[in-house]
């Protein structure tokens, strides 16, 4: 699926990581290093030496060796331009951290659909744009590709988030609870990758055994549909989806706007979705986090002892 | 002087690492890159791709940029071949924190004169070997190479020993009490680098303002005598210095023949060495920190005034 260059790379480029610690372009860089990334990390600074005790190069295209993933923190308006860079040098995959597309606006919009097309044309799949970024808490891996300062525990536990913000504050509740993590994923704008791939690939990621989503918006309803049934219905190795369906208020819907730029699905369409399709919603992070814990440590009741 | 190359260099590379968290070799390559060194470490490790996140070379000859300063923790018999490699590379300054020299016995002894020879010809300065390695707090510079896991705080204290041992138990005690240090230096054998000539590099340093030493041997004593003359009787700029003779008992005198290979001078040479030299002698940590921090917090009484 091509998802594995985000979850499981064994080289790294930051693009666009500067000197300035408090500042998502340097912190993302060292949350990687200082988390122990089991692979090479490749600091990409334009008239930079180093970064954090870390040769850094002018151009991703000046890294002697092979690139797995790269990361963009670079302004909006210079990704473009750098994702050219990437796909030259042959990177499969790409997360954007950056903001300033869809969500600015029409010229931003723009800028999105021609890193799309870009991505689209070179086969590399893209995380974002306007996103905190991904972990992975194998210990194999150890990748922690986000602002979060440190990598949260290891876990059964699968989060994927449209919302940034929520994402902090989702890392913030489960380290006060001691729950930990599979994978965790922001998914910002999703101009390629979304939760329809994503529940693809963690419905066959052995470290996973319950998946979580916060959503503000659909897009890909009877894709969602026919996956996530699948997921949620197999005879064996079936894993529970739990969602909550973000922007409900008024207040809540103009914020899932801003974030993604995706006008938020109405509650009652999305509730529809997920009752069909297996899922089980919830209230609250916290309601969605105690029924993940218990299903996460506990075998599943038996399909045909249940019918 | 040869010895900014070891205190102020731009770029490091780390001979002999691992990926074993809680090993020498491993750990002396981490606390540089968390100590955020205001440079560029390259890891040298035969056969490895990565070491904490950072691309690893093979050998220190493939680094393809210019290194200042070369830290061997490879085995002490590994160690003559890899120094070989960085006067090839023409680094022109080393810490051996490897042990298995003149310490060890007559074999370990004409290893350490082989390094001997090969750095002076080249020209190359060394500390150690068998040494805890070095640091330098200076913001511009957050040198950490050494076994101590933070960095210590900053300071205008000055600190340099023989013993390794003690090294660790300064820092301990230095960080319970809040004392910070300008530079922190474990001599080890003494091979190269020495008490005189670093006497003489913190004399012109500007962040320091108090010496401190712990010597088990004084190999060159009639020098020793001049320049701490020089350093504690100028009119003005003067550093006070202050010292204990370690290895008084016969279990120390044991000890520091174990350490570094040389017989502990007799504790009345010593003292009459320091005595004649404005040395300020002291019999414990404790009263050599109190009486540092007050001589580098406050100014000295002018000569004049005094006299």
């Amino acid at each position: 699926s091509g998802l594995d260059a985000i979850f499981k790379p064994t080289s790294i480029a930051v693009l666009g990581v500067t000197n300035s610690p408090g500042t998502v372009p340097h912190d993302i860089f060292v949350n990687l290093l200082d988390s122990r990334f089991n692979g090479v990390v490749y600091p990409v600074a334009p008239r930079k030496k180093h970064i954090a005790g870390v040769r850094a190069y002018d151009y991703v295209l000046d890294i002697p060796d092979p690139v797995d993933l790269a990361i963009l923190v670079f302004p909006g308006n210079v990704c473009e331009q750098a994702l050219k860079q990437c796909v030259e040098k042959g990177i499969r995959a790409a997360i954007i951290i950056s903001a300033g597309f869809r969500e600015v606006g029409p010229a931003g919009l723009a800028r999105e659909q021609r890193i799309q097309a870009l991505a689209a044309e070179a086969g590399m799949r893209l995380i974002g744009p306007n996103c905190l970024g991904v972990i992975n808490t194998e210990p194999k891996v150890r990748l922690n590709a986000s602002f979060a300062r440190a990598m949260p525990a290891t876990g059964r536990i699968a989060f994927l988030s449209q919302s940034g913000a929520l994402c902090t504050a989702v890392l913030d509740y489960a380290a006060g609870k001691g729950i930990g993590f599979s994978k965790f994923v922001s998914l910002g704008n999703k101009a390629d990758v979304g939760e329809v791939d994503l529940l693809r690939y963690l419905a066959d990621d052995p470290d996973t055994s319950v998946i979580l989503m916060y959503l503000e918006s659909i897009t890909q309803g009877r894709d969602l549909m026919r996956v996530a049934r699948e997921i949620t219905g197999k005879r064996s190795n079936s894993k529970p989806i739990l969602a909550i369906k973000g922007g409900r208020t008024a207040a809540g819907a103009a914020a899932a706007q801003s974030h993604t730029g995706a006008l938020a699905a109405s509650a009652e369409v999305c509730h529809g979705v997920f009752d069909q399709s297996g899922i089980v919603r919830c209230g609250s992070i916290e309601e969605m986090f105690n029924t993940a814990q218990l299903l996460a440590y506990q075998a599943l009741p038996d399909r045909k002892s249940v019918v």
